[in-house]
């Protein structure tokens, strides 16, 4: 596991693990505002094969909104990127970038309850994405 | 200045800004492949009003392939963010994510070739805004 991430592994195909995906971080507040399909933009521009990978630009607003009054520049790190990647027809990987790296990049510790908040979110969106899968993903993701 | 972006000031209005932002971007490779207006999500979700905000997600194909190629959970750090945003009417602030943050934060040297790419040229394409506006604006990036 990337340590800059949240991540956990569903035993689940890659469309059914994208609409879960954004399913659970709208139960936890966050809106997808952004999508990006790697795989399609690599073949479109490189002419190279990719498995389906996507990168969902998940954004908090009241988060955001307290993020940005302490820190005008910090859109550079936002919104949360959540990746959904295909491992193989069946599995898929469910990556979250963790927040805390608002705090260390920044040097800002007034931003560390926002990123703790967001944090704690996404967690609890990737945790509840678990629970709807077998106990082989549940497994790995422990 | 944050530093962990790079930065400069042009003495132009907002609209005139993302326009020559996105020019000059694309001289350097970077595709836009999102746009988060951030000041209109603030004020339909929150009803805040912010001044003109825009997060542009720049990407360079043949540099993102290889970065995931290295590290393929690394679209957590893709694209790179580009914030324009208003200071007054006759000012603006274009500010880049510091791509160097993706090898601090993976902590995998493997990345520094990309991101030092990466870095020159979003740094080339910042530098070129200047050369478009007023003496003001070039000062103040000095």
């Amino acid at each position: 596991m990337a340590d800059y991430g949240i991540q956990v592994t569903l035993a689940l195909g890659f469309g059914e693990s994208v609409e879960r995906t954004r399913a659970a971080l709208a139960t936890q507040g966050f809106g997808v505002l952004t999508e990006i399909d790697v795989a399609a933009t690599m073949k479109s521009k490189l002419d190279v094969d990719l498995p389906p990978y996507l990168i969902l630009g998940a954004c908090n607003p009241p988060l955001a909104h307290r993020a940005i009054e302490l820190d005008a520049s910090i859109g550079m790190l936002l919104p949360c990127n959540v990746v959904v990647r295909a491992i193989d027809d069946t599995h898929t990987l469910v990556e979250a970038m963790n927040p805390e790296l608002m705090v260390s990049a920044t040097g800002n510790v007034a931003l560390a309850p926002i990123a703790a908040d967001a944090s704690s979110r996404l967690t609890a969106a990737l945790d509840s994405l678990n629970g709807s899968t077998s106990d082989e993903a549940a497994a790995t993701a422990r």
